[in-house]
């Protein structure tokens, strides 16, 4: 990702035209959006999404009986995913901020769009399954006593945060795309 | 809904231009795409929905115990709303065909978005939540002999399928508002 990063898929966000245009474009266009890949806004979202999964993924591996539930097994492998890929695209953040460019290329915004799709898609459903089975221990089965309930429900509620975090990245990436 | 269909939201697909436009315009827009609300291929989407979701609400609500567990009552809920949702664009859908017209006010398609946004993430979440206790009855706790392992399988399976056949429209009707 390095190389493509380097070339070709960075830009100035001020570059002085270097033709004239027949017609006006305007002058914020929303490339520039707070939330958009290589701005402040950005980079908080993807910090937020690293966080929440960071916390999710350590509460619930420091519950000892995790791996004998498979919803568990998988909201861990998800949140782990999720980490990494917010983490590579925060330091693609910090990288475009650092040097005052945008991500203009069709192409990386299309790979940032469908990473966001894939990762954002495996958090939700991990989330969904460990939150199905939390509440069945906790409200239908009565056993909290015997399982650690509280860590359950902290993890699928960071897993959750973790995806309401990815969602504005995933449709604003999806957005400027279908805009182009 | 049926008010706002009679005028303002559908126009003739082939209408002559009423005004000289100054540049051309493409013929073959994505609102004339196969699968967009008012083609056939939009109506099978919807068809498909409405069937898989009826499908699994029937597998689920035969079960005697299902009310026993919150997600499987959720899975139901939100398998109800989707055949719903479905059912009545689909209605829409037919009409459009049968009066040869397609949906091109950006109000309708904006609705029409939000609506399977909301109704296809509540099916996935539905589905996700009784797959991870399916998973955790047959494979975890090889508890399937007091359970209808079989039963809960299709229905969740079948509320992934109403999500998969859910997708196509959301993401044809989200990606034509963005690129108005």
């Amino acid at each position: 990702m390095s190389m493509s990063m380097v070339h070709p898929s960075v830009h100035p966000i001020e570059a002085p035209p270097m033709t004239d245009h027949a017609i006006a474009i305007p002058r914020h266009t929303l490339k520039d959006t707070q939330g958009m890949p290589g701005t402040l806004g950005g980079f908080l979202l993807r910090f937020l999404q690293f966080s929440f999964a960071v916390v999710s993924l350590s509460v619930m591996a420091t519950t000892s009986d995790f791996p004998s539930v498979t919803a568990f097994r998988y909201l861990v492998a998800a949140v782990s995913l999720q980490s990494l890929w917010s983490l590579s695209l925060a330091v693609a953040d910090i990288y475009a901020i650092l040097v005052r460019r945008g991500y203009r290329n069709i192409k990386v915004v299309c790979l940032f769009s469908i990473g966001d799709g894939i990762t954002s898609t495996l958090t939700f459903s991990a989330a969904c399954a460990s939150a199905g089975i939390t509440v069945l221990i906790g409200n239908d089965l009565n056993d909290c006593a015997q399982n650690h309930c509280s860590r359950f429900e902290t993890a699928t509620a960071m897993a959750f945060m973790s995806w309401f975090a990815a969602s504005p990245s995933f449709i604003l990436n999806f957005w400027s795309l279908a805009s182009k």
